[in-house]
Formats: C-alpha cells, sequence, structure tokens
C-alpha cells in the first residue's frame, strides 16, 4: 500500500479517512506558539469553554478527549453507579464497535433496545426498562438512556422525538446521553441549532474527528452531579491529553464562523446526490433513509468486488450484500461523478 | 490568563508545556493528503511499525496512544492477568501521578518499592517481592516490574543496572515494562542508541509529546504473549484514535535523521547549564542528580513567590520547599540567561 | 411475617427456599470437631477434591464457594482474557439475574445467543459469533459459551445436543462452561451420571444449595489453563471463606450414597404430578416441556391472586401472566395433593 | 493429613480454625424449620436487622456476607465513587490479605499510612492525605478511611483514639469504615458496649466467623447515601447467598444474651496467660501490646522447628523470626498448659 492507492479509489469507507480541512490545520500550526500551560489550563481550551457554555446557553463542563468511544465511555462512567446500566440502542456503537469499553472500563452492563431504523422510542425501551427492574436486587438498576444522533444507519431524531424521549427519561428517573459524533449532520439536516437538540441531554458526547479534524472529541456535562470530580476521571480513564490547546484550537477553528455547518452540509449534500443516483438503479435496494452523510443500501452480490475495486468502502452486512457509503466535508462532486459512472459499468 | 502572559516567564513548568517542533508541525500538515485508512491501517502507521522493527531490532507490536498514562496502562493491562500485580517505585508515575488509573482499568495493584534518586534496585525489589508473595493465594502475584527511565526526578539508570534489573526479573519470573516518556534524554545521557536500553525489557512506553511532539505516545510490545488481542484492547481501553496517520506522521518526523536527538540533547544541555547556576547560590540545595532535563532543588521558601513571578514551574514538594524545573527542546539560552538573572536577583 | 406464615402454604417459590436436608445438616454438625486449617487446607475438603477427581474422571481444579453468581462469574472471570467475551442465552441467569455481576467484576460483555424453550444451538450461537468477530478489533473477541443445565425454564440438553455444542466449540475455539446449578435434575432426567455431562466441559458451577444444602457451590476447573492463579482468584473474587469444612462436609454428605441423586428424583417427580395437574386445566397454558423440577404456564390473570395467596410462588412473566412453580427435595406429595385442591377451586 | 494430626497439637494458627460454638450450631439446626423466603426476605433475617437496629440504635443497612473480605470490599465500593480512593494502615488486612480484592472489585487505589501498633493517627494520615491531594486531578481524590478494631497485631484503638480519627474525617470530609472482624476482642477489652465503637463509623465490617459463627460476616451500612443501591451491589459483588436464614440465624445465637461477649472474654483471657509465659521466657521479646487474643513475639530461630511442631501457628515474619498466636473461644486452659510445657522445653 502507498498513499496513492488509497486516493486513487472514491473514498466512501468513513468520515474517519476523510482528511483534515485546512483552517483546522492552520489553528494547529497557530497555536504552536510558545509554551502553554498543560492537562487543559492553557488559553485555547478555557475560551472554547466559555465558547461552549454560550453555544448551549447553560452552565456545562467541557472535556476534550481524544476519541469518540472514549467520549461516551467516559460520559456514562460519570452517569452511572457501580449498580447502574446503560439502555441503547441495539446498533448503538456502544454496543457494537467500541469493543467492550464500557463493559471493562465502567462495569456496567449495557442493555440493547430494538431500533427501528437506528432510532429508540420509548414504548420500546421502557419494555426493556421494566424486564430489568422486574428482577429488583437480581438485575441492575438502569440509570441513563444513550441515543445516537445522527444515528449509526444515518437518520436523525425530530425534535419532537428528543422532546419525547426527554419526557419519557424524566419520568422514569434516567438520565439522557447523547452521542453526537455526527451531530453536526443531524443539525443541518433538521435545520436547527445544535442546542435545539442538546438542550435536552444531561450528557453530549460532541464529534470533531468526522468533522474535519484531526483528533479530538468534546464531552460535554450538563448534568451537575455528575461535574464532580470529572477532571479526575478524565486523567484515570486515559483521556486526558497534556498539550490540550492543540485539541481545543481545532474545536475553535471548527466553530469559528459555524465552518461545522458548511462541513456537514457539504456531507449531506453529497450523500443526497450519491443516494439518488442509487436510488437508480433498480437492483440497489436503500435500506435507510438518507438523512445525512450516510447510505446504506443492498446489492447484488456479484457487484461487490467491482463496487470495492473503485470504491473504498465497506460492506456492512455480509450475509444481506448491504454496503455503507459515507461522505465526508471533502467529498467532490467529481467523486459523486465517478461514483456515476462506476454505478453504470454495473451489470 | 492571556497566550502572553504566559511567555512572560522563563517557562521551566513541564515538557508538556513546550511547543511543537517544527518540523513535527509540518509532518502534520503533509500527512493531511486526501484520504487514507482510519484505525492504523495508514500508510504513515504502517511505515513506523517498519521503522520501530528496524530501530528495535526485533518484532514488536507498535500501539499509538495519545497519552503517556494510557501507554503505561496498556502496557500493564497486557502483562497481567487479573490475580497478578504490579512493582514499581514509590514515585512512579502511575502510582502517583495517574489518577489511579491502572487500579481502575486494569484493576491490578501497584506495590511500591523504595526507591533512592528515584531508581530501584533488586534488593529491594525483591524484599517487596517476597513480601507480597508470603502470604500466598491471600496476596496478589507481582508478574510485572515496572521502571522509568529517565525517571521521575531525572535521574538515569546505567546499562549495567538495566541489565542487572533484567536478570533479576528473569530469576524471578517477572516481566519488564519501561516507562520512557522521557527515554530521549536518558539515551543522550547515556550516549547510547535507543535500542541499548530497550533491548532488556518486554514492553516500552516511548515517549513522544515530551520531547517535541503535539499529541503521540507508542506503546512497543516486544512480550509475544501480550500481543494477542493487544488491537482489541488497544480500542477496549479507550486509546484508538481514528486518524491515525497525524500520529504516525509526527514519530516519522521525530526519527528522521534522529532529530529526537537534537532535541533530547538541547534539554539536557540547558539543564546542565541552570544547574550550575542554581549550583552556585550556597542557599539552593539539589536534591538529585542532574543527569537529563529535570532540576530538583530546595530553596529558602521565601524565596518562592519571587520565582514563581519570573519562573513558570512547580512546587514539588511544598513541606521541604523543593522546587523542580524541567527544561525541553525550545529551553534557550536566553532562557538560561534569565533564570541566572533573576537568581541573582533573590537575597 | 412469621416463620410459620410462609410455611401455611404450599412452597414453589424456589429450591432456594426448601430447608437443608437433615443428612446435610447432619454433617455440619459433626464437622465441629476441634480446630481445622482454614481457607480449604482441612481433611473436608482435600477429602471432596480427590472424591470429585474420582467422579469426574480427570484432573480437576476445585473451589468452593458461596453462592451460584459466584460460581459462575468466577469460573468465567478465569476463562476470559481481558478483552474477551461471553457467549449465553438469553435467558441464562449470568444475563438476568445476577445484577450485573460479570459486567463489574469481570469487566467482559455478554453476547446473548436467542434461545428455544431455554436452550441455544450452534446455528444461532454461530451467527452472533460472526456478528461480534466481523467487527475485528472494534468489537470483543468471544472466548466462552456458558450453558445451563439443566435450563432457566427447566429444559434439558440431550447428550447428543452436549456433544454438538462441544464440537461448535472446538471448531471455533471457543471454551465451554456449564452452568449446573440445577444439574442434578438434568442427570436424573436423561438417567446418566455426572460426568457424561460433564466430561464435554471446561468449566463446571455444579450446585449444592437448590438440592438440599444450606451454603455451598462449587466451581469445577477442567481446564489446565485456567487453573492457574485460580486461587488468587477465588479469594480476590470475594468467594473465599475461612472455615471451608462446613461447605465440603456438606457436599460430602450430598455425595455419599448418591444421595443428590434422590433428592433430585424426588424434586422432577413431584414437578411431573404438578405438571398433570396443571396440563389438566384447560385453562391454564404450560410454556416449556416439563423436564426437571421446574413448571412454567400462563394463567387466567385473574386467578393469580388466590394462587399466590394459597401457593408461594413467582409471577415469571406480568405481561403473559406467566407462573412458575419449582419443586425441590423436601416438596411432600401432601404438597401436590394440596395444590390439586386449590387449583381445583379457581374458576 | 487427617483430622486428629491436626488436633494433636495445640492450635494457634487462627481463630478462622477455632470450631463453631455448640449454641451456633444449634441454631443452625433449628432454622432448618421447613421453607423460608430466600435471599434475605426471611424471618431471621428481618428480626437480626432489628435486633442490630436496637444495638446500634440507628438506622442502619444490614448485609450478611460470606467472608470478611467480602464485607471490607462491599462497604468501601459503597463508599467510593469511581475517582475515589481508601486510606488504611499499611498492614491493614484489605492492602495485605485479600489478594487485590479491592483494585479489582472495586477498582480504587489503597493508600497505605504509616502504623504504629497496628494504629494509625491524624498526623499521619493526613500526611499521607495532603500527598495525594496535592496532585489535584493527576491522583485519587481520598474518600474513605478504614481502620481495623481490633487491629491486625491485636491492639485496639481507645475510645478517645475513635473519637479523634472521627472529628479527624468529618474536619477533611472523609468518610469512616471500620473492619471489625475481631471487633468482639476490642469491646471486651475496652469493657465497652459495641455501639460505643460502632457510633463514629459510617460503615462497620462486624465479625463472626473469628468469633464462634460458621459462615456468616455482616456489614452494617449507616450512611445513608451509600445505603442507595447497596442490594443491588451485594448481589453483583458475589456476596448475596440464597438461603439467608442460616446465616442470620448464627448471629442471633452469637447475639443472644451477649454471647459474643463471653467468647471473646474467653479467647482474650487465654491470650493475656499465653502472653505472660512468653513474656517469662527472656529468649522471646513480644512485638506488640497484648490486649486482645493476638501474641506476636519474635523467637530464637532455631526453635521454630519444634514450635511449630507441637503449636499450629504462623510464623508472621520470616525476616525477623516472629510468630503469632491467636487464641479464640474455644482455646482451653489445658491448651495454655501445654503452651507452657512445650515452651519450657526450648533452650
Amino acid at each position: 500500500m502507498n498513499r496513492n492507492t488509497y486516493n486513487q479509489k472514491v473514498c466512501l469507507s468513513s468520515d474517519n479517512s476523510s482528511p483534515v480541512h485546512p483552517s483546522v490545520i492552520q489553528a494547529i500550526v497557530e497555536a504552536n506558539d510558545g509554551h502553554a500551560p498543560s492537562y487543559g489550563d492553557d488559553f485555547w481550551t478555557k475560551e472554547l469553554e466559555g465558547h461552549f457554555e454560550e453555544t448551549f446557553g447553560r452552565k456545562v463542563k467541557t472535556l476534550l478527549v481524544p476519541s469518540g468511544t472514549g467520549s461516551n465511555v467516559l460520559g456514562l462512567k460519570l452517569a452511572c453507579k457501580r449498580h447502574e446500566s446503560v439502555l441503547c440502542s441495539d446498533m448503538a456503537h456502544i454496543l457494537t464497535a467500541e469493543s467492550g469499553a464500557l463493559e471493562s472500563v465502567v462495569g456496567a452492563k449495557l442493555i440493547a433496545v430494538p431500533s427501528e431504523k437506528g432510532k429508540v422510542y420509548p414504548e420500546a425501551i421502557l419494555k426493556k426498562l421494566r424486564q430489568e427492574t422486574f428482577a429488583g436486587k437480581h438485575a441492575t438498576s438502569p440509570r441513563v438512556l444513550s441515543i445516537t444522533q445522527s444515528t449509526e444507519v444515518g437518520t436523525v431524531y425530530t425534535l419532537d422525538e428528543i422532546r419525547e424521549i426527554r419526557k419519557f427519561c424524566d419520568r422514569e428517573e434516567l438520565l439522557l446521553h447523547m452521542d453526537g459524533s455526527r451531530l453536526y449532520n443531524a443539525a443541518v439536516y433538521l435545520n436547527s441549532p445544535l442546542n435545539e437538540m442538546a438542550k435536552y441531554v444531561d450528557f453530549l458526547s460532541l464529534g470533531g474527528t468526522k468533522n474535519g479534524l484531526a483528533f479530538a472529541e468534546a464531552l460535554l456535562i450538563f448534568h451537575k452531579e455528575a461535574q464532580k470530580g470529572c477532571e479526575h476521571q478524565h486523567k484515570q480513564s486515559l483521556l486526558l491529553v497534556s498539550k490540550m490547546r492543540y485539541l481545543a484550537a481545532q474545536y475553535l477553528a471548527l466553530f469559528k464562523n459555524n465552518l461545522w455547518e458548511d462541513l456537514a452540509s457539504l456531507a449531506n449534500n453529497r450523500a443526497k446526490e450519491l443516494g439518488a443516483i442509487i436510488q437508480a438503479n433498480p437492483r440497489f435496494q436503500i435500506t435507510a433513509p438518507i438523512e445525512t452523510n450516510q447510505i446504506f443500501f443492498t446489492t447484488p452480490r456479484e457487484w461487490i468486488p467491482y463496487i470495492q475495486e473503485n470504491i473504498a468502502c465497506y460492506v456492512w452486512n455480509d450475509e444481506t450484500a448491504e454496503i455503507r457509503f459515507v461522505t465526508s466535508w471533502n467529498t467532490s462532486q467529481n467523486d459523486v461523478e465517478k461514483v456515476r459512472q462506476i454505478i453504470q459499468e454495473l451489470k
């Protein structure tokens, strides 16, 4: 392998494969200005904290971390006592793609709620909740619900759905965590400011890397009680990097003039265009509504090799021959055109 | 606080406060070239892995992680079964400055061995080992010894000392982990290639951030058995970042033309010069031999405010009025001169 | 509440509610003979260990523990490295009724396999296994399959089924754990010696309390590698009691003249008789084949209060109005008659 | 080995080696009366809970567990959030003789405070506390102090000392846990009711097994906040036994007519007599004041084999040739006489 091989294909494997936005790189370069206090006591981090308080309109504790898994797990660690557990969708990233981190690092049980197009609804959640609590002390005590916005299959909870979930959580005395590794794409889809979604949650794992950063994720802790000791747990959970300014600077760039919005819009638009191309081919079957920057579709199995030869992408479900395309801020119209041509060659 | 305030002082607080070397920044910029596979399957990471195999002259599994605490804890997690424990010095970073991460993430007990000038010796280690094993199943089973090179007080194990420790470990069936967050400074002091020290260890936490990188540490796993499943534990321990190329590229820059050696030499030299200045003042007392880039000394307590007003630095031990100075690759001769003047003003 | 109230009802709530067999009580009394070494170095424990080696026909490490949850969790803790996970049925006790102990104490993920009448089969297990391993390092590495014999709904794996599962485990490099808290009832049902089932497994949680003991469960470790350090983990997992002789003596009594067989036979027979009574009532619906000492059936919801007023028993599933009856070694024919009468009064 | 060999020696190895008091055995026999609710919902457990509320004069949550290690670890688990740590003496059982259970099961760090004759004092505790908190978020947050009464070397905190420690804890916002596996012996020594000591603590691990029970320890949780969820953690920590009545019945017997006091007095008295014998031999050196039922003394090394041939006992410290004798409720005056003779034969 060399660098070029990979770039000869259209890359739709993951928004984690995309490069870093030039403004963000520039911000890293500019942050490299003499000495700065370490471990988050620097100028950039403080500025970012202030910015988030403003954006989200309430007291919030911000912890910058290097991975989305870290952000999710740290949030849920702060939410749960040792006998408490976490409700999530049956396709939640924390359940299926974080290598058992929650169980290992936190020791908490995950309770999978059947999802519909990636989303979970109060009725299904309640059923699982009742099942668990029915066993009393012989089972765990569910404490927090984790939802993903946009979901693992690219769909988006509407604001009404989030409000319903919040009401449900209040009724059942659950905290609400949002895995927002692709929150920006949801915000653009809903045409809604970030806070319109965030204001209903107790913990927000606010993405960064998937929307143009190199290496930064943010955990926002709105829940007062959970803020206690969070700095210790930040360090203890292996997530406190020393030269924090280089993470904070990236976020400052992402939020300057709402760059995040432009980048997420670009990615969503390209996905819509790709979706139309796929839709047009009767032998493909789109399997989830294309609302953000992910496209899921089944394909004749014999087409997979040719597709993968020309497009970097993942087979999502081997059994059903389902493929996932992910666009990102730098997916170009040229990329879309290439995909159109590649697909035209399939028969 | 603003950026400038901090830089008005001479900054000797930590090598974590120093900026990133321009070549490293340049490497980040250059790595930002189109798409790349995520999670370590990229070109840069592969190249780095090859480079480390060459440098260390044997099969090694390299895992890049975002924090030194992560590197230490992941290495020790791979070394220990669930009933096994870790021997370390009583001033080891993992014991005193990682917020209980080992206990929390791994569940392992740390057994503190009394140190002399930061170093531990076979006799003292054996005594602690015997104490623990004396209780049989009622105590843990020590499995790994962790030493720090250069140590937390800046001293350096000689090659003979490391060889003695290795022999001891073999005799007692212990694995050997080296916390090498400042290994480069030790290598320069010993005038010895990195591998001359590393070849005796089973796990090496090879620093990066403290010697000019922005956010990258490396765990090198030489022990065959411990390599099994290490990628899973990399992810599970919240340490697998998605856009790995931006970490690998930094290391490639650090190892190009042995840049690491120049940077560590600079830091060590500045420390020697500062040491001479401190030594010259009869009211200071240097408390550990200055072998690398750290200087520890006691001061008349009444001088502390003036020192801290002009030099960013930590009081290491409040009781004994002991101060720590840390130099880094960008501590300048001008900085040294300023310190000379500041100290001359003390009386 | 007082003692008598509870005994005025027919007690079919759990075999954990039954008293201790007189021979077992007698054994406790007789073990109370002067001093004895503590923590398992006593005469009784040694004798029991020898007895189990003979019974199971191979080298085995026996650890006596005070709870079935402890036995399961300790076995699985010894089976799994830190990145490895456990496959089990979706109604496994470890998943549904042990308060998240595996996740909390071991940090391992449980992967639930859809069950049929309490049992899991290779095809369904394989599907879940493939789903998990498909994600590579982003998911856990399943290492052990845990099956329950007899199952949580009283059904029994046939010897052929166990052999198939063993073959499957060998093929997939999985270890096999058997939760045998009611193994005796299965053995009686299959008319097979204990070892006929046990010889296919790597770990056996051999029950005691549910079949007439006061307070003792046994973990039998057949897997050589997992025996290493098991005594440390016995203590570390809070499961090593000091006066072990009082536990071992109970098991010796249970195995003297195969008392276990008589007791399990009694329980199974009473269940069969009760089953016939329930079957005879057309408004009840038996929901799982009655093979051992448990009976599950749905009932008209309005009958539940009267049933519970006269029979101590659990509503197993509130939604479907499903009730569980459990017989034990001391369920009498008189109890059966009383149940017949109570049921006759329902209309 | 057979039963008799062990009893041919005078047994002073441990109070865990002593038999169960006949009244306690009788209580087990009597509890074996028909069915009873499981998992602590039985008559005996309820009665005991009421009894403890009366004895200790305040709302308390009682959890019966099968091991002292379990009692300590569960108490400390309930006391600490995930970033919090435990202060204890450098010879605390939880630190030296519980196989890393606290680190493994709770994930908490233990901070060892230098002890004097087994006891820790505010000044030394404060020093360790300050050392830990000095590092801020880079270290843990000490939350609870655990003291042992009577201590691991048989000494006793006076009531004044306990009051001082309580005041210290209040000042430093620490909770106080007491490992009372031999609390009875301390109560007898102080000639003080149990509650006179217990009223200053937030958690009490109240012993049982060492003072004449077969298998029962009690965790008493006085701290309100920590009571939340404690039943879940009881189960989750593998410590909830199903037939709880057989544990509760033992405690009821121990507290009937203050049997505990008689038994502890006997043990203490025998220790005093043995102490006088040892004291009389100028070549022995008693190493800790004999206040309860333990005697520690150094001996000429060459005498050890003969002593151990005739007296079951442990070498406590191999280096210093220190031996430990432990008396129990059934150490007889005849045993004391035998020891006198054995010692007379040494030369």
